[in-house]
C-alpha cells in the first residue's frame, strides 16, 4: 500500500507556513503518511486488505453480471455504471487497447468483477428511497472479484469502493490488493443542498456535482430550487412563475426536460432528488408571476407597494398551492418534498389590516405564530393529499405546528449547544430528524475547515437510544449568495467529503490524521476524474486539474 | 447607460439572507443600481460619458493604426491586442459576419478605433518597466474613436477601457456612448503574487491569470516560483535543483520554454514578470538538489539529519548564488528580482557548532540578525553585479541590513497600525516601498471581503508628501497552501479587482456602493471572457460561466 500511496500523491513536509503569521490563526501542520486504508473514502464499515497484489489489464478486465444475479443485461442502471467505473479506472490508460492481442491473462491477474444482485427484486428500474438497502459485500481475490448486494443501490456503492481500491503500481500498471469489505451506511439520509435561486446553476454544474456525490456515497440531492431572488423552476401549471420570477425566462430556467434529466442522472447514481419549495416566507420571486399570492404590506393605512410572505387568509392561496403541489408530486418521484417554513418575518402581516381582522376572527390575539401555523397546517394537508411525505425546517416544529408523525424535522439553527438541544427536543417528541447546522459549507474560513465538519456528529446530544435512532442523517448545505458556476464545485469538494464520511462510516471513525491521509488521495482521485476539488494543504496530484 | 446596465446584469433585491443568521456575521445587503460609469473598472482618472450612443457592427468595425502613429503593422504587440479586443467585443456576435454585404455603414455608426502612439519610440518591442508611461487618452466620437498614448503600454490599457465602454443594446447590437477619457495610473507598481511552490500551477492557469490581470490593469506578475515545498524552476545551470526539488521532475516543472512563454505572454499585455527566489529561509526544496547549500542542524553534538536556512559561512554558497543569479538575470528580462529574505528561523543556525564558531570570529555575539545581514549583504552584492535591482520583504530592512538606495521594501506584516508604522519608517529612511499586508487574498472569510481590500490605501500613514511619493504601489498576494488549478482563479477574481482599482484610480475613488455596481458588471464581463470570476452577491450574468 505504501508504494501505491507514494505514486498517487506526495504531500510536502513543510518547514513553515510563510506569510501566515497573522495572529488570529494557528494550526498544526499536517504531515502526510500512507493510511493502511489507502484512499478509501468514506471508510467502509469493515475492511480487510491483504498484501497480495493482483494486476488488472484494461484490455481484458471486465465488469460482468454474476450468473445468479437478479439484474441482467437489461438493467441499464448497472450497465452504464460498469462503463462509468471502467472509464474511471482505465480512462487514462485506454491507449493500451492495442496490446489486447499481445498479452494473455496472467495467473496473478484479476480478470473480472462479478456483480451479483441477491434479492429477487433488484430495484433496477425503481427510485432510491429513505428505506433503500444500500449494503454490499466485496471480495477481491484471484482470479475474480465478487460484489454482492441485495439491491442495485448497494452495487453502485460497491463499484465506487472497488474503483477506490485500484491503484497504479510503479510501472503504471493497474493493481488491486486482495480485499474483503462488508459495508453499509450508518445513516440512511446523506444529503447535499444546492441553492439555484440566489444564483442560477447551469444543468452542467448540477450534474457534475451529482457525479461527485456518488463518488462520496451521498444519496440525497436537496434541491433548494426557488427562493426570494429567483424562480427558475418552469411550472407546467403556472408557467408565469418562471416567466416573471426567473432571472431570465429562457436562459435561467429549468425546463421539465431539465428536471427530468437531473432526476434520472441522480437515480442512475442511487441519489434521491428532494425539491424544496419554501413557503410562506422566501417567496418574493413567486409573487411576480402569481397575483395576490403574497401579502400586500401597508405603510400606515395604505399599501406600501411591497409584499410579504404568502397571504394566508385567502382561499385562492390554497387553491394555488393545491394545484402547484399536485404538479410537484408528479414531476418529482421521491416520496418526500421539502416545504421550508423557515424565517417567516411577521412585519408585513402585522401591517396589513385584512390580516389583523382575520387574526381577531380566529382568536389568534397577537400571536402571529398561530397564523403561521394556520397556513402551514393547511399546506401540510394539501401535500399529504398528494401522497407525499415532507421535510420542514426546524421553526415549524419550534412554533408548535401540528405535524404528522412521519414528518422529518431539519435542524439548521444555533451553535453546537443549541442544535444539540434541538435534536434532543425533536427526538424526545418522537419525530425523525436530520442535521445541517454544523455543515453550512457556504460559510468559509481560512485553513482546513473540513476538520470541523468532520468532528460534528448528529447523534451527539443527550437522549435515549430510541431518540438516537430517530436521527436519519444530515445534509451539507451550500447556500447560494456567494457561489455560482464559477466557484461552486471547488468550494463544495472535498469539504463536503468530510460530511460524507461522518454520515456513512462507523461512529468510531474519528482519527483526523488518518482522515487527512485518505482524503488527500480521495481529492486527487476526484481531480483525476475531472472534478476541480480543491486541495487540503500544500501538496500535488500526479495529474493536476486541466481547467483554469 | 441605464439600459446598458440592465441588459448586462441584474442583481436581485433580496428580502433576507436565508440561513445566515449565525451571530458572528452581519452585513448590509447590497442593492444594485446602475453607476453613471457603467462597468468601467478600474475607474479612469477622468471620464466624460455623453448620452449620444453610436453603433458598432462586427462586420465593418476596425481597430487600426493611426496614420501618424509611431507603431505600425510591424508592431505585433498591438496587432495581437487588436485581435484580442475585437474578439472580446464581438466574439459572441461573430455569427453576424455574413451580414457584411447586406449592410452599409450608417451615419450613427462608429466605424473604427484609431490607435495613435505619439512618442517616436513606441516601445513595441521592449519590456514594460517601473518607469513605463502607461497613460492614454481616448476620444469616442462619430465617425471614429481615437486612442492616443505615448507608448504601447498606455494603448493596451486604452484598448481595455474602450472594450469596457462597449455594451449590447436591447436588440443585441453593440453600442458605445460618445466619451472622453484621460487616464493614467496612480501607482506605477500594481502586482499580483502567485505561489507555484506550495502547489504547482500549470502554465495554463498562469496565462489565464495574466490575461485577467490585463483586464484589471495590473502590471506586475510577482512569481513566487520556489519555496520550501517544491522547486519547479528548471535551471539550466543547476538542473538537479528541480530534478530533486520539484514535486515531479517532468510533470511539475517550468522549463526554460515555459518561462519564456510566460514572460512574452505577459509582455504582450504590458505586464512585468518579477521572479522571487527567496533565501536564506524558505529553501528546503533547494537543499535536495544542491549539496551543502543548507545549514545542517544539530541535535546536541551530532547532526540531526535535518537542515535549516542557506549556510551563510561557506564560500561555496556564494559561488552557487553568483552562478544561479547570473542565470536568473538573463532568463528574466525585468530590471528587478525579488530576493525574499523573510521569516529566517535562527534555531538551526544556533544549533550548529561551525556557525557558532563563525559568529565568534565575526564578533557577532549572540545576534543572529547580524549573521542574516552578513548573508544578505553578500547576496545583494552578487545580484547588483548582475545589473539587477531588487525587492526584499520588510524583515531585511527591519534587521538593519545595509541596502542600496534604490532597494524596494515590500511590507507584508502586522495589523493596520503596524503596517502603517512600517510604511512610515521605511519611507522616513528614504526607501521606496510597496504594500501587501491588507491584500493577502489567500486569507478568506465569509461574505464580501473585497470591501476590506478596497478600503485599504497604501498612502494612509503618517508622513510627509515626500514620504508618500516613495510608495510605488502594492501587490495582492495569493499564497499557495490552499489553492491550485482547481480553485485559484475564482478565489483571486474579482477579489483582486478591488486592489486593482485602489492602485490605479484616483485616491478619491472610495464610494463602495458605486464600486459594487461597477464591479458586479466587470465580474460578469470577466465571466463572459471565459474567466471563472466568482460572484459578489446574489445575482446573475446574462451569459453564465460554461465550465463546472
Amino acid at each position: 500500500m505504501l508504494k501505491f500511496v507514494s505514486l498517487l500523491l506526495a504531500l510536502s513536509f513543510c518547514q513553515g507556513l510563510q506569510h501566515n503569521n497573522i495572529d488570529d490563526y494557528v494550526e498544526a501542520e499536517p504531515v502526510f503518511e500512507a493510511s493502511k486504508h489507502g484512499s478509501l473514502w468514506p471508510l467502509p464499515q469493515k475492511v480487510q486488505i491483504s498484501e497480495v497484489s493482483l494486476k488488472l489489464t484494461s484490455s481484458s478486465f471486465r465488469i460482468v453480471d454474476a450468473k445468479a444475479s437478479s439484474a441482467g443485461p437489461s438493467c441499464s442502471l448497472l450497465q452504464s455504471a460498469y462503463r462509468r467505473y471502467y472509464e474511471y479506472m482505465f480512462g487514462s490508460a485506454k491507449k493500451q487497447w492495442w496490446s489486447k492481442n499481445n498479452r494473455r491473462s496472467d495467473p496473478s491477474d484479476l480478470s473480472e468483477l462479478q456483480v451479483w444482485i441477491t434479492s429477487p427484486d433488484s430495484e433496477c428500474d425503481g427510485y432510491p428511497s429513505v428505506t433503500s438497502d444500500e449494503s454490499y459485500e466485496l471480495t477481491v481475490n484471484q482470479p475474480v472479484a465478487v460484489l454482492k448486494a441485495p439491491k442495485v443501490w448497494g452495487a453502485l456503492h460497491g463499484l465506487e469502493t472497488f474503483s477506490q481500491l485500484v491503484f497504479e503500481d510503479e510501472y503504471g500498471a493497474k493493481s488491486i490488493n486482495a480485499t474483503i469489505i462488508n459495508d453499509f451506511p450508518r445513516f440512511q439520509h446523506r444529503g447535499i443542498l444546492l441553492d439555484s435561486s440566489r444564483h442560477f446553476l447551469p444543468i452542467k454544474v448540477i450534474l457534475a456535482n451529482l457525479e461527485t456525490m456518488a463518488m462520496n456515497k451521498f444519496n440525497v440531492f436537496h434541491w433548494h430550487i426557488v427562493d426570494d431572488q429567483s424562480f427558475p423552476y418552469l411550472s407546467r401549471t403556472f408557467p408565469q412563475l418562471s416567466e416573471q420570477g426567473a432571472y431570465h425566462p429562457y436562459t435561467h430556467v429549468y425546463t421539465p426536460a431539465d428536471v427530468k434529466m437531473v432526476i434520472e442522472f441522480a437515480r442512475l447514481r442511487g441519489i434521491r432528488v428532494i425539491p424544496e419549495f419554501d413557503t410562506p416566507g422566501h417567496t418574493q420571486s413567486w409573487g411576480k408571476g402569481q397575483k395576490d399570492l403574497l401579502t400586500p404590506c401597508y405603510s400606515g393605512s395604505k399599501p406600501s407597494g411591497s409584499f410579504g410572505p404568502v397571504n394566508p387568509i385567502l382561499n385562492t392561496t390554497y387553491d394555488f398551492m393545491a394545484q402547484f403541489f399536485t404538479e410537484i408530486s408528479t414531476v418529482f418521484p421521491d416520496g418526500y418534498v421539502h416545504l421550508g417554513g423557515d424565517e417567516v418575518d411577521f412585519t408585513c402581516w402585522k401591517s396589513n389590516p385584512d390580516i389583523q381582522k382575520f387574526m381577531q376572527q380566529q382568536h389568534f390575539g397577537d400571536d402571529y405564530r398561530k397564523l403561521e401555523s394556520f397556513y402551514i397546517q393547511k399546506l401540510l394537508d394539501i401535500v399529504t393529499s398528494t401522497k407525499k411525505g415532507y421535510l420542514i425546517w426546524q421553526e415549524v416544529f419550534d412554533n408548535g405546528v401540528k405535524l404528522k408523525a412521519d414528518t422529518l424535522i431539519h435542524v439548521w439553527k444555533g451553535n453546537q449547544e443549541q442544535y444539540q438541544n434541538e435534536m434532543a427536543n425533536v427526538t424526545a417528541s418522537g419525530y425523525q430528524t436530520l442535521l445541517s447546522t454544523p455543515w453550512y459549507l457556504n460559510r468559509i474560513s481560512y485553513g482546513q475547515d473540513w476538520q470541523g465538519f468532520y468532528k460534528a456528529d448528529p447523534q451527539d446530544f443527550k437522549g435515549t437510544d430510541e431518540q438516537k435512532k430517530l436521527v436519519i442523517g444530515g445534509e451539507a448545505c451550500l447556500w447560494g449568495e456567494y457561489v455560482d458556476a464559477t466557484n461552486l464545485t471547488p468550494r463544495l469538494w472535498p469539504r463536503a467529503s468530510a460530511v460524507a464520511e461522518r454520515l456513512w462510516s462507523a461512529k468510531s471513525v474519528t482519527d483526523i490524521g488518518d482522515a487527512f491521509n485518505r482524503l488527500s488521495l480521495h481529492r486527487c482521485r476526484m481531480v483525476e476524474r475531472g472534478i476541480p476539488a480543491e486541495p487540503l494543504f500544500s501538496s500535488y496530484c500526479p495529474r493536476e486539474y486541466k481547467g483554469v
